[in-house]
């Protein structure tokens, strides 16, 4: 019989179908025929690509090396989904609510090299981006319009996205979507009844178990969730309670990129380099910690689809068992 | 520059990317070499053609015609998400909580020719199609363990199934999702502001400007969401407010089955036959109506796919403006 779970956190209940449960390894996608071009470190045409730098919008930032010579590059998106410019302009009228799209949509490129994987960076490479994210974070919220500022990553067709070229995104938005503010509901109403942060209640839980646990590091755990949406379904939480992620000290960062790098490579290798997304996910506003809400990352390796059920109950089924998915994961050795 | 626009009735926001905005017609996929199989009236293995009846699990109703063949037939899904039998059996402990997945999950099949589709139905087979969805959510409430029944369908790979015979699915759960009590807070909100039915509010308004209407019957209308999550996202309502499905009048049902096929036909030739999802959304619990809640079909078209964005910012973008896309729906002749 499945089974249904419940995360505490964001109060969604998922079928986990054990009886039509797989092995985690066949969870692998068919492993694809990669063009010549993604195995060149240079691409002629790849607008990410050192020396098509003019294929690029507006260039926003640059880390770079003693040379001068960029190592991680942040430039405008080409079609962003919120304008740079304009004020916020909010109308109402029966009911239709619309404003401009106003706010900050920013491409990282995380490194010069076309055909590396945010697996294989180097250490020091990872933390670079990790302090652009920090960076373009601060820079966004001191923007009046910007409420919201999430950072993620696409790998992948599967994943939305078809550049191949390493980067991510940065997307400062004028308003809270439903979604996270029912998050942050939740957790504050979990507050209200039991004192005591619910993320901060549900990593005691996952060290003290330890069957869903990926991997630990210093300062950060990582977990499949007991209620995960689909296999491999990730959660990393800092073990300090902290609400926005430009509030991590530097060497929380530093510790933070080798625990991605660990877990992307457990997928990597582990499941064949399926396509995956990671967010990071912090408090609206500027970068402060409140007794509620904790940061986090959650990286979604794309080896299923959700489909018409999820679609007609508002439930997902996952057909892994969270146990065996995190324990799949561990062992893979790296 | 792209615009936010927000669905009163679910607080959800959406970008709509006029900037990026292709034609309707654009979104039509490339047509499909049908094998020859998806021709033919009967396909030899097909769990649901007749003839085939023992391929499938228990029978659970059937409609017939004088002869005693059966015309409508439910069965339980072979690979159930909740189980017909057991009881529930919640269980809590640490930061876990958990029941057992029972519930019932049924399989309509809705005609006994393996290659039609519904848009194609005679009139009168769609009517009994919505009659043995009555039939079931009724007996699916009688159920102790039953809170909320989905009625939904899935068509083509792209929406989630891969079975050709014209099918819908019935869900009965143990719980509330989180995103449907979601909406069920929302609308009770906008009640408590506004002494009025968020959907019969928004029924009105769409009404009146028209702007927005695909397909107008005596008892419903249809219409592209002012805040559509996807191009071609239709909502249609009821005329008169009503909260579930089954209290739907016989008049009410053969007029609703009217619009369905009035509608998928202008997706199927206005689009080359995409594949699509709906639902039919109802307050939890036995028939009843309250002040609030608005019983409602969502028909889907899967002609975008949800990607990277939607995940990492918890906001669609909808590269189809709505006026736009519900103008060309309006104007296919069928």
């Amino acid at each position: 019989m499945s089974e249904l779970r419940q995360n505490i956190a964001t109060k969604e209940w998922v079928i986990i179908a054990t009886e039509r449960a797989r092995r985690p390894e066949d969870f692998a996608p068919a492993r694809r025929d990669k063009s010549e071009s993604s195995r060149n470190v240079f691409s002629p045409h790849c607008p990410f690509c050192p020396g098509n730098e003019k294929l690029s919008p507006e260039e926003i930032t640059t880390v770079n090396d003693s040379d001068g010579r960029w190592l991680v590059r942040v430039v405008a998106n080409k079609y962003p989904a919120l304008a740079r410019q304009g004020t916020l302009d909010y109308h109402e009228e029966h009911s239709r609510r619309w404003m401009n799209g106003v706010g900050i949509h920013d491409v990282i490129i995380d490194a010069r090299e076309h055909n590396l994987t945010t697996a294989y960076f180097e250490r020091e490479q990872m933390v670079r981006v990790l302090r652009a994210y920090r960076t373009r974070y601060l820079a966004a919220v001191e923007d009046d319009r910007v409420e919201l500022v999430t950072l993620f990553k696409n790998h992948g067709a599967g994943a939305g996205t078809s550049l191949e070229h390493p980067h991510s995104q940065m997307i400062a938005s004028p308003i809270v979507p439903a979604h996270i503010r029912d998050r942050i509901a939740q957790a504050m109403h979990y507050y209200d009844d039991h004192r005591e942060c619910v993320f901060c209640r549900m990593l005691e839980d996952e060290r003290r178990s330890g069957d869903r646990i990926v991997y630990e590091s210093e300062h950060f755990t990582a977990f499949v969730l007991y209620a995960a949406l689909s296999p491999f379904h990730i959660w990393a939480l800092p073990k300090r309670h902290v609400s926005t992620f430009p509030e991590l000290s530097p060497d929380e960062i530093r510790n933070l990129a080798g625990l991605i790098q660990t877990i992307l490579l457990k997928i990597n290798i582990g499941l064949s380099d399926p396509d995956y997304n990671y967010v990071i996910r912090s408090l609206p506003g500027a970068p402060h910690t409140n007794a509620f809400f904790h940061c986090y990352m959650s990286i979604i390796p794309r080896v299923t689809m959700a489909a018409g059920f999820e679609l007609g109950s508002g439930m997902y089924i996952n057909t892994a068992l969270p146990e065996k998915s995190a324990e799949f994961l561990r062992n893979v050795g790296i």
